[in-house]
């Protein structure tokens, strides 16, 4: 059965589109992404189909040994739906990276399109110590007591201890995987994965049947800084993949915030670094996360301030439509107000005043958030 | 025998009034310290003598009753110099404070005028851990290593490591004590003093005779940061004595560097407070301490470089002069020339081209560095 077969099957084509095109790029690296920029999902397969672009290109090969029917039923199977930019659920912080995925699959019912509000990812280094887990898994278990949901990879070490920190008292947490969801990986994690699918969600750019490959690692790590208000690391020796997810958060005017250890332990070494130069906070608890990151101003604490960050110019009431307004491509009017969760005048009314502030710019019928000074 | 016909027997009649007023003051208290400032200390003794002012006052009835022969031979019997401002060796950071010590009570052979270019404060808890003291030795015996005197209080815990470190590499380390130098305080620490003595300086601006009090602890540790070029915490809870130390730093424009620790450890907490809120650079080792503190740009590591200071504007041909210049009250040309080691003529120019740099304040026939922007 052939692609352009399945394409005319279905209604909600350009999500069915995406799916393919899953299946056809690998994260970040794919021709299809801008192919799928240029064109949007369904005619830039179309024009796959017919030849008119990625003749005798890998895209073109997987395009022709692609068994929709078979990923499809393998989804249903695995209980994996597939959310794509501009659904509902869309984590909209995604939305920031230069190169998206093509779309999300996700296994459990979190919803997941307020990362972008509580999201806070806690990663760290696979090989860490009883410090660095005992720590991390506390931090989890109070930043998802406060009502927050604790995003990270599910490898060994500081990224297991905050799932299952977060477990601990009943809340919500999110693995982002960087091979399919039929595959648990790390293979000793399947039983603490159920467990989030179960209480959260599991999530994937990559199809099912897919292996994890280093550079889908990496891949991964953007998923987690750009769905999510910011990202603690807990522990770090200085060349760890966990500063990536750093880097990336960083990259995307996210929180970064680390955690110091003994000077003595080149698992901390990382962390320090990047506090001693100055690219990342500090944070002790889940108290100092939340005074960095915390939204609204609720769990900001009086006695112990963070520095003033443009952020406190928000009033209140705009500090939903604040966080849904995109850093780098705009985002139109009805897709802020629905991630806002406010009416399109109120939303339009509430623009006008973060623009006037210089916090946001328009650029035709698109807003995003102005760079930061300096 | 009265004060009064002791002062008729001097030459360095300067030197000696400012003995006196040491036994008549407490630190910082004194009324003395005001006459003084306003008329020198001859002239300010004086009118103490006649009755000028201060009759009845504490000062006054401390005048009396004050044997300075017994003073000065004390002073002989335990090899105690005293230093006062405009001496050679007079540690020229001190001149940066409100309110100086009227001299400077000094057992041991180490220059002190170098300690603005080249001392550097490493303080903490009594109750240190003995992560806390293993770090403060090695720290301490690293920077000594590197021809830095380390200063410190000789308390417990984190002071007596940086000592120990100091000595351990045939360093030179200078202790400040809270109280006369006939008493070695702690008393467990009458060796180590004994040591530091030998191989640096043990120093006070208390006579001696006169026991720790706690104010006296206080006005010590102004001192401490003063007179160096900056201090690292290694080890302090929320409310260690230490942070006092820090805090006369920053308000002095010094550097203040905090070495990190385990979160579960409440003798971090304050180091780690201090780094959470931007008051404070975070170190692990010298290294970290030299490339925040180093002089002259050659410690500094070209890998892991610190943010940029207003002093990478200043050419290493005027590292000398910048250091000597003060913070607050300026000084004439003729100190300057002598803290600097440079000609007049030299000095002269060199403070003209860190006006132009906008770095050093004239006024009158004084200089002083401009404040720090922001």
């Amino acid at each position: 059965m052939s692609a352009e077969r399945n394409l005319r099957l279905v209604r909600d084509d350009e999500r069915l589109a995406r799916i393919v095109w899953a299946h056809l790029d690998e994260p970040v690296q794919g021709p299809g992404l801008a192919w799928v920029a240029s064109h949007g999902p369904v005619e830039a397969l179309e024009r796959l189909v017919c030849g008119a672009v990625g003749r005798g290109s890998a895209a073109a090969t997987r395009l022709a040994a692609l068994d929709l029917d078979g990923a499809l039923r393998a989804m249903d199977r695995h209980r994996v739906r597939a959310l794509v930019p501009g659904d509902a659920q869309w984590p909209i912080g995604l939305d920031d990276l230069s190169v998206g995925p093509h779309c999300l699959f996700v296994q459990g019912h979190a919803d997941l399109s307020g990362l972008h509000r509580s999201g806070i990812a806690v990663v760290g280094s696979r090989s860490a110590t009883a410090y660095g887990t005992q720590t991390a898994r506390r931090i989890a278990a109070d930043l998802a007591d406060r009502g927050r949901v604790v995003v990270s990879g599910a490898a060994f070490g500081i990224d297991a201890a905050a799932h299952e920190g977060a477990l601990s008292v009943g809340g919500v947490t999110v693995a982002v995987l960087a091979c399919g969801l039929d595959r648990p990986y790390p293979a000793a994690h399947a039983g603490l994965l159920r467990r989030i699918a179960v209480a959260g969600a599991v999530v994937s750019e990559v199809p099912i049947g897919h292996a994890p490959y280093r550079q889908r690692f990496l891949s991964r790590n953007r998923l987690i800084a750009a769905a999510t208000v910011g990202t603690v690391v807990v522990e770090a020796s200085l060349r760890s993949g966990s500063l990536n997810t750093a880097r990336e958060a960083r990259d995307l005017e996210r929180h970064v915030a680390m955690v110091p250890g003994p000077v003595t332990s080149v698992l901390s070494a990382g962390c320090h670094e990047w506090i001693r130069s100055k690219e990342s906070s500090l944070v002790t608890d889940a108290a100092d996360v939340l005074d960095l990151m915390g939204a609204l101003g609720v769990d900001a604490q009086d006695t112990r301030r963070a520095a003033p960050q443009r952020e406190d110019l928000v009033s209140p009431e705009d500090q939903a439509l604040w966080s849904a307004v995109p850093v780098r491509r705009g985002a139109d009017l009805a897709s802020l107000a629905r991630a806002s969760g406010l009416t399109v005048p109120a939303t339009l009314a509430g623009l006008g005043r973060l623009t006037l502030l210089g916090l946001v710019i328009r650029h035709e019928d698109t807003w995003r958030k102005a760079p930061r000074p300096g």
